[in-house]
């Protein structure tokens, strides 16, 4: 850690913080310049936290050396981590696509959605029974109701299922019926949450926050995988920026960041990511071209219809012409579909 | 309602739209255009959320008439609302300022710094005993315990209390032991805790998210008012832009905005808006010049030991000058403090 | 174009306002709601300009209907524009790369990075003799002579040059040395300098704003093409946004969204929109795989010695693999390299 | 300098770098860690620009310890600058006020303007000749004609005038016009119009971009003083964020985090920076208690009929109870109106 004081520091300030660094165990350096003084700690600068030297009035800033996240990191793990949903194996050379409505809305629905992305080749079926919605006025999800049709379409029709949980006390019920949890953008720093899905033994699908950094997006995994559960898949979903062209602004550039820094699967989600019903496809393939892991994809058998998200989702045959122009894709990037 | 048909939108397709509109009571109008086709809607807007219009093939997009919020808008209560909290009057002529440390860290820091803020002048104490944070290996706080230090200290000192709540299950332990809740920048959209803040009697004070908009702020309001609970005080507390100077951009902007749009109280917090401790007191001047309600400000006995946040909290004496330096431009403003 | 009245406005001014509509030849439309009046206007509403109806205290807010833009959009031309530099078709099936480095620096480099990228397969030449830098201490560029350097590059090695014009006085001198002009970001509103080239024959490669929205995009190129110079290639290169893992956020998401509003081709610039090496190829795979019509990329004989952005140029091994692999997913486009 | 190398580097590759900050006269230093190796150079860092350090495949970030501009830095010049515009003493103990519409639409227009904000103790006039316009079917401006009815109103009702320049072809002209320049936020960095004006005798209002972190701002500033000219005033007039319930996001922020690195006055825009003209008046009151040495303010005769800008216009009349509503707040600030 490199902690650069402010002008008007003394020498007898710096001294104090060098004997600071020094009694963590950490090997403290002292570094005058022309015009600031400059110190330095060397060793696991994690132990530095409890030091709160950002508190200090006599320094200006500090500088991390090592990513504040460790567990997820790929200089911790080098080999790629696979994760497993039900047999899709996701980060594997198989490329995974999980399909279906935004929201569970009736037996009907799921049923006839569920069985045209399994003929077409999804190898998930998504679907929430609790929706977080901006408006109180809108459609809140069909709570422990929806999770049961979800749990009886994913046997009958032979997918696993993924869908969202959106608090604590939800989480041994989610688990009972569905194969991973999916956190939400909204959730994604629910720090509570996190903590009792690291307990949990299934797959967490962890998706970016609007206004979260890529790092902590990895230190909020970080939560999940340091309670004990190592089973995280990635999902970028688009950030919130000025354009209002789309709903979000997909931050491709992730992926191949986080394939840098972490050994942990990465999906991509085009729907959220663009808003748009036409854009889906061209950004599924961008995500596969950068090195994504697989996708989650809202797909509807009448969006016309449906009671959440209808503008971005794609109906069954716009959903086979999809996995159709993908697959040249997927093969260019040496994966399997 | 205004409804913009795409370019192919056959007449036969409005049509089917004009019925649906006419099916739930509202008046529909017809505007064949030279370019594109556009649809209205009048009446209560509201219920057309049903109908899922902006998922309709044909629909390019859809332009509300009206705010989407209505128990927090000044057009459905046009009076100022004022929340009391435990003989503070939010949003009343005298101008409120609740001071306290960050983070609970024991007995003798709450009592030390309860009783510095009491005796300048502050009208209510703050004090978290749940942290949320982004690293894991982060202080988190006390929990519960840290509630009892609060509790003890806001009674022997003689203020009334503010403390984040972070999760439904904890609404019922932290309204026994607080005179007012906090819902922090993370949680402005978990709302399933804003419903069950909905159905306390206790004010809770609403921070503004990340990259929350203005609108989703009066929409999370809407949540708590609309199960029940009338006692919201809105917080603006900074939102992420691209500036790194500072922690984040506080936009201040929003504060006239509010005014106008609703009849809630509102107030800034210049500690998070700013995160460097000498641009709190500037900041907090400005708040009160645009018409802020209140001030929420970090204030820790000894900021160099903090747990958390102590580079932007004011120590007893910084916080005397904040007061006395604010003061004029209270007054400037017609309020008392 | 719809005008949203303000609660307090009345029956008279609502009439006042569409006596104006009427005078400019537009079918005014009343649409009194029961909280608000809506007034609409049909017809050409690029009319409604000179009226200056954002201004008339009465009106809440406008919602235009069509495009501001008129001949950039596709919907005034619907057939893909192709324009040609030196013989390479942008936007035609020809999958277009233009290499080479940020700034002329001398001519051994010029000549080394430019043989190699012609040996490599690239289709243009890209070099700066004008730089515009965020410091005044930073390597400015050649200026002239770097000009003359790049013309007699681009002869020797035959490679038609694409190179940045800061300002309207240099216009006729790059025209004189170059193929093909560059706007870069900064200078994307930079009005007086689009009018300039909108004068010019040769085509114009106009880079997005790092602020800009993709609709103030296609303004600045409308600038261009209603002067009269209708080649104008649109380029991606990342925006600003509050993550700052990456130099810029490329938004892919405006490559679809342009190809659905505009006729122009575009093209994306990976080295600036992720401002990482390591990041440049994914990206640029990206890029193929969601439609842009060509790339531009940082190459230089010797990064580690460049004057300026290094950091994100590939050597010409690394620009060798670079072409090696997209060239799969160019041909999973249906396009060829 | 503090430069943080990539895991995989070597001694060897530390040692290179190590030599090439020694022959630049800086004093290096070399830290070996647990897990990442950093260097540190010791003196006058902007030396080491030359060396090009980020370019260096090894090396994965720098920090810089010192602030990359230096003639506008608080730590070289610490006492503040006062800037004058034709008696009006920018950066005093008197607070200015600039004062009149967006645009210059014709003499009429201004006399009637100009006249009412000299009564109401306007200190400036301002008014644009030459305006940037997203579309170019907007009102642009009316030149050179623009300047000479500015002048002659300036003349007539002794106010001296400011008048943004968009190009360098045009500096010599404005300066013969106008009392001072403005730099509008989308040519905050066009370069090549700062040099030219940092040529000039007369002062220059700099504009913040849209997009620009105050540190580019600062830089921008640079770049005029180091010509020569030190006579700039910067002004903070909102940046883009997510955020669209006003035009922009003012950043007030940046006032006290320039006064504390900068020596230079600093005034803010409440026109541009909200886009509305209610919230204008609290926004600027805002500006004066955060610090702001002035504001820059649009008045119009008659908002409905103005020719851009209308809506965030104040008339007269507005405008005097403005000046009557924050001149209790300049006093509180200490200063006199």
């Amino acid at each position: 850690m490199i902690i650069i004081l402010k002008p008007e520091a003394t020498k007898k300030d710096a001294d104090e913080i060098l004997v600071q660094i020094g009694s963590v165990g950490l090997k403290p350096l002292y570094m005058p310049g022309t015009e600031r003084t400059v110190l330095g700690a060397i060793g696991d600068e994690r132990k530095l936290g409890g030091l709160h030297l950002e508190s200090n009035p006599c320094v200006d800033r500090i500088t991390p050396i090592l990513t504040p996240y460790k567990l997820v990191s790929r200089e911790s793990h080098p080999a790629d981590t696979i994760v497993e949903i039900g047999g899709a194996m996701i980060g594997s050379k198989r490329f995974t696509v999980i399909a279906g409505p935004c929201a569970v809305e009736s037996m009907d629905q799921m049923l006839l959605t569920a069985q045209a992305v399994k003929d077409t080749g999804a190898h998930c079926l998504r679907g929430g029974a609790y929706k977080p919605r901006s408006s109180p006025y809108s459609f809140q999800g069909l709570g422990k109701h929806g999770l049961e049709i979800l749990h009886d379409v994913s046997e009958k029709v032979g997918l696993p299922a993924v869908t969202e949980v959106i608090e604590t006390e939800d989480v041994s019920l989610v688990e009972h019926y569905a194969a991973a949890f999916q956190v939400g953008a909204r959730n994604m720093q629910n720090f509570r949450l996190l903590k009792a899905l690291g307990r949990s033994s299934k797959p967490v699908i962890l998706k970016r926050g609007m206004s979260a950094t890529v790092e902590d997006l990895l230190l909020a995994a970080e939560y999940i995988v340091s309670e004990g559960n190592p089973k995280v898949i990635l999902c970028e979903r688009g950030i919130r920026t000025f354009e209002t062209a789309t709903r979000n602004t997909l931050d491709l550039n992730a992926i191949p960041y986080i394939k840098q820094h972490s050994h942990l699967p990465v999906i991509v989600d085009p729907s959220h990511g663009t808003g748009v019903r036409e854009y889906v496809t061209p950004m599924a393939k961008a995500a596969v071209a950068c090195g994504a892991d697989g996708l989650i994809v809202e797909v509807h058998h009448d969006p016309k219809s449906a009671l959440s998200d209808g503008h971005q989702s794609l109906d069954p045959d716009q959903f086979e012409r999809f996995m159709d122009e993908i697959r040249p894709f997927v093969q260019a990037a040496g994966r399997e579909l």
